[in-house]
C-alpha cells in the first residue's frame, strides 16, 4: 500500500527554507511512490499536535509562490525531542499512524538533524517503518558534512550586497561626518556570513575593510590600530563584525561590561561593543547597523544558485526516500569552483547532529582581519544570479498559508 | 559669454541623489547656454577648496552608472556657512570666478538649502552673477515647500520590503520562540519613514501591525497593552518605530534610562528601548533590527518613480536657472493620487530653508499607533517601480569615481 509522507521546517528560517519545501511537494505530487503529502504546522509541534495541512488541498497558486517567498511558510519551531518525554514521541508516532505517514522529511539544522536522527531510532525501535531524511538549512553555514547549506548563499548576497552599499555611504559621509561603519552579521559559532561580506570588495573596492570573525580571538589593540591606519589611508573604514566574536578569556565581548564615552554602562551586541570602543578610544564618529533578521529573511535579495540547491535538496530527499534510505540528511558535493558544479549524496544524521562547521584556517587572512582568497573562491559561487519575486504594489508578493492565526 | 556650472552634494545620502547628478550632468552636457559642468567635491568643501571634478574629463560609462548608484557618488559634506566666517565664502567665490562658474545647483536637505540660501544672497550683495537652485533630496521627507523629497520613495520600498520579510519571518518563529519583532527607522523628526512601513501591509497583512511616529507622544501603557493583544490575536506582533519618539515630557526615548531584565542600564536606540520595555514588562521574546544605513543606500531596492523624479529635479533645476531664476528650489507637485501624476515648480530657498514638514494628523490613525488611508494613498505611488542595478559577480555594480583615496 502507497504511504503518506510529511515535511516540517525547524530552526531558524532562511530566504530559501520554502524552496525546499516546493522541492518535496512537488517531487511527492509527481512520485506515484508516496500518496498524499502533509505539511507540519510549526515543525515537529505539528506533528506531535496533529496539526497537518494536506497539500492537496491548498491553493496551487500559494504552492508556486512558496519558491521565491522567505521565511518558514508553514511555522518553525526551537523544540527538542528527549528520550525522557516519552510523550512526545508516543503522540508524534499517534499522529504518523493516523495519516499512514510513511516518509518524513525534516529541514533544519544542527538541532533539527539531532531530532531527525531521534525519530528514525525511535521508528526501528518500535518497528514503524518510517523513511527519515534531513533536508540542510541554516544561513550560518555551520552544517557538518555538506559543502554548504541552503540558505547561506542568499544571507551572504544580502550581506555582501549590504555592506558595498553601507560602504558607498560611509565613503560619501567621511569628509566631515562619519569615519567608521560597523555592520553586525548572524553567526555566533562561525564566521561564514560575516566572510562573505568579502565579496563586496569584487566590484570596486569601497569596503569591508575589516572581517572579525569567532574563529579568530579579538586583540583589541590591533583591531584598533588596523581602524585608525585604515582612516588615514582611505579617509573612511567599514568593518564587518560577526555577533560570536570572543575575547582572550573566551567570553562573548557582546556579554562584556562597556562602557561608553560618557562614562555610561551599555550592553548590547558585538556591533554596538565594536563601535563604541572606536568612538571611545579613536574619537571617530561611528555609525552601527545590526540587520539581525533582515539578513535572513531577504526573498527579495535571494541568490538563484541558493534557491535552485535548496529546491534540489529538497526533491532530492524525496528520491533517496523513496529508494529506500533512512537516517540521512541530503548533503551537497562540490566537484569544482569554476565552473561551478555540484552532485548530490547523502550523510548520516548522526555525523550532522553533534558537529559544527567552522571556517577553515587556510580560509583567514594571516592577521586575522580578513578572509583570503581561498574563501572568496568558495563563497563567490552561492551568490550567483537573481531569484525576483513576484511584485505587486511595488513590493514583493509571498505566499501565505493560514497557520497559527 | 557661456558660463560654466558647478553641482555638490550634501547632508545625509540617498540611493537616488546621484540621479539627480546624472540629471544635472545631462542637462548641462546637452545645454547650449553651460559650458562645462564641474561637480564639488564633498560639498562645499569642494568650492571652498577648490576641488572639483570637471565631468567633461570623466569616463561617460561611470557618469551613466550613476543613475543607479546609490550614496553620494561625489562626497556630500555636514559643513554649514556663517556669514561671522567670511572666509568661506571669500574662498568659495574664488573658486567660482577661477572657474567661471555662473550656476550653482545644491542638492540637499533643510541645512543644504539654507547654505544655498547664504550663497545666492552672498552673490547679490557682491554683485557676481550667480544663478543659484536647490535641488531637493532626504530620505526624511520632512522637507517644506514640495509633495515629497526624491530619496523618500526608495527608503519607503525598502523599509515597507524589509518589514514584511521580518513579519514573515517573526510569524514563521512565533509558536516556540520570537514573538515581537522591532524595526527602527531613521526620521529624527517626523514619521514619514516609519509610516511607509504601512504599505507592506498592502500585501498579505503579516505585519507592521503598530507604527510609532515622533508626532505622536508615546504613551508606554497603551503600546503595551496593544502589544499584548496582538499577540494574543495572531500569536506575534511586528512593530516599527522611528528613531525620534518622545515621551510626554519631550524627551527622546532614546536618551531615557533604560534598565533592562538583568537590571543593567542600557542605553541605545528607540528599537531597543523598544524591545527592552517589552521583554521586561511582558516577558515575550524580541529580536531588534536597526537597518541604520542599510535605508538610505539600498540601491537594489530603489523605486522607479523615485529614481526618476530625482532625476527630472537635476535637469529641472539646470533648466530653471537657464532661464534666469536664482534662490529656489526645485519642488514636485502632485497633480494626482491615481493615475499618479506631478508637475514641477520652484519655492524660494528662504521658505524651506527654516521649516519641517510633520506628518499630518489626518494621516496617523485616532489612537496614534498606525496611519490612515490617506497616508498610505500619499506613500504608495512613490515606491512603484523597480530600478536594477547592473549586476556583476552576483552582486550590483556600482560608479566609482575618485574623491578622498
Amino acid at each position: 500500500m502507497v504511504k503518506n509522507a510529511v515535511y516540517a521546517q525547524s530552526g531558524g528560517v532562511t530566504s530559501v527554507i520554502n524552496g525546499s519545501a516546493y522541492g518535496v511537494i512537488k517531487q511527492c505530487f509527481s512520485s506515484q511512490k508516496i500518496g498524499k503529502i502533509f505539511v507540519g504546522i510549526n515543525g515537529i509541534n505539528g506533528l506531535i499536535n496533529d496539526n497537518l495541512l494536506n497539500m492537496d488541498e491548498q491553493d496551487l497558486k500559494e504552492i508556486d509562490l512558496l519558491r521565491s517567498t522567505p521565511s518558514g511558510a508553514f511555522g518553525s519551531c526551537r523544540k527538542k525531542l528527549y528520550y525522557e518525554n516519552e510523550e512526545d514521541f508516543i503522540k508524534l508516532f499517534n499522529t504518523l499512524k493516523k495519516h499512514n505517514i510513511g516518509y518524513f522529511f525534516y529541514n533544519g539544522g544542527n538541532d533539527s538533524m539531532d531530532t531527525a536522527l531521534k525519530i528514525h531510532d525511535y521508528a526501528i525501535k518500535n518497528g514503524y517503518d518510517l523513511k527519515v531524511m534531513g533536508i540542510p538549512k541554516t544561513i550560518d553555514n555551520d552544517l557538518y558534512g555538506t559543502d554548504h547549506t541552503p540558505g547561506y548563499g542568499s544571507s551572504a548576497k544580502y550581506i555582501a550586497t549590504s555592506i558595498m552599499e553601507t560602504s558607498l555611504d560611509t565613503r560619501s559621509m567621511s569628509f566631515d561626518s562619519t569615519k567608521v561603519f560597523v555592520l553586525e552579521t548572524m553567526g555566533r559559532h562561525a564566521g561564514w556570513l560575516a566572510g562573505a561580506a568579502s565579496l563586496s570588495n569584487l566590484n570596486g573596492n569601497f569596503g569591508p575593510h575589516i572581517i572579525l570573525m569567532p574563529e579568530v580571538i579579538f586583540d583589541e589593540n590591533k583591531f584598533l590600530s588596523i581602524v585608525e591606519n585604515t582612516v588615514l589611508k582611505n579617509n573612511y573604514c567599514s568593518i564587518v563584525v560577526s555577533e560570536g566574536i570572543k575575547n582572550k578569556n573566551g567570553s562573548f565581548v557582546s556579554e562584556l561590561d562597556n562602557i561608553d564615552e560618557f562614562g555610561n554602562k551599555q550592553l548590547g551586541g558585538a556591533g554596538n561593543f565594536i563601535s563604541n570602543i572606536i568612538s571611545l578610544k579613536l574619537k571617530l564618529k561611528t555609525h552601527t547597523a545590526i540587520p539581525d533578521y533582515l539578513q535572513r529573511s531577504a526573498g527579495h535579495l535571494a541568490s538563484f544558485v541558493d534557491m535552485n540547491e535548496a529546491e534540489l535538496c529538497g526533491s532530492m530527499a524525496v528520491n533517496y526516500a523513496i529508494n529506500g534510505n533512512s537516517g540521512y540528511m541530503v548533503s551537497i558535493v562540490r566537484e569544482s569552483d569554476d565552473p561551478y558544479y555540484v552532485t548530490y549524496d547523502i550523510v548520516e544524521l548522526e555525523k550532522v547532529a553533534n558537529n559544527t562547521k567552522y571556517v577553515p584556517k587556510d580560509y583567514i587572512s594571516s592577521d586575522g582581519f580578513y578572509v583570503t582568497e581561498n574563501f572568496i573562491n568558495y563563497a563567490k559561487p552561492l551568490i550567483q544570479g537573481s531569484v525576483q519575486p513576484r511584485f505587486e504594489n511595488g513590493l514583493p508578493k509571498y505566499s501565505k498559508f493560514h497557520i497559527n492565526e
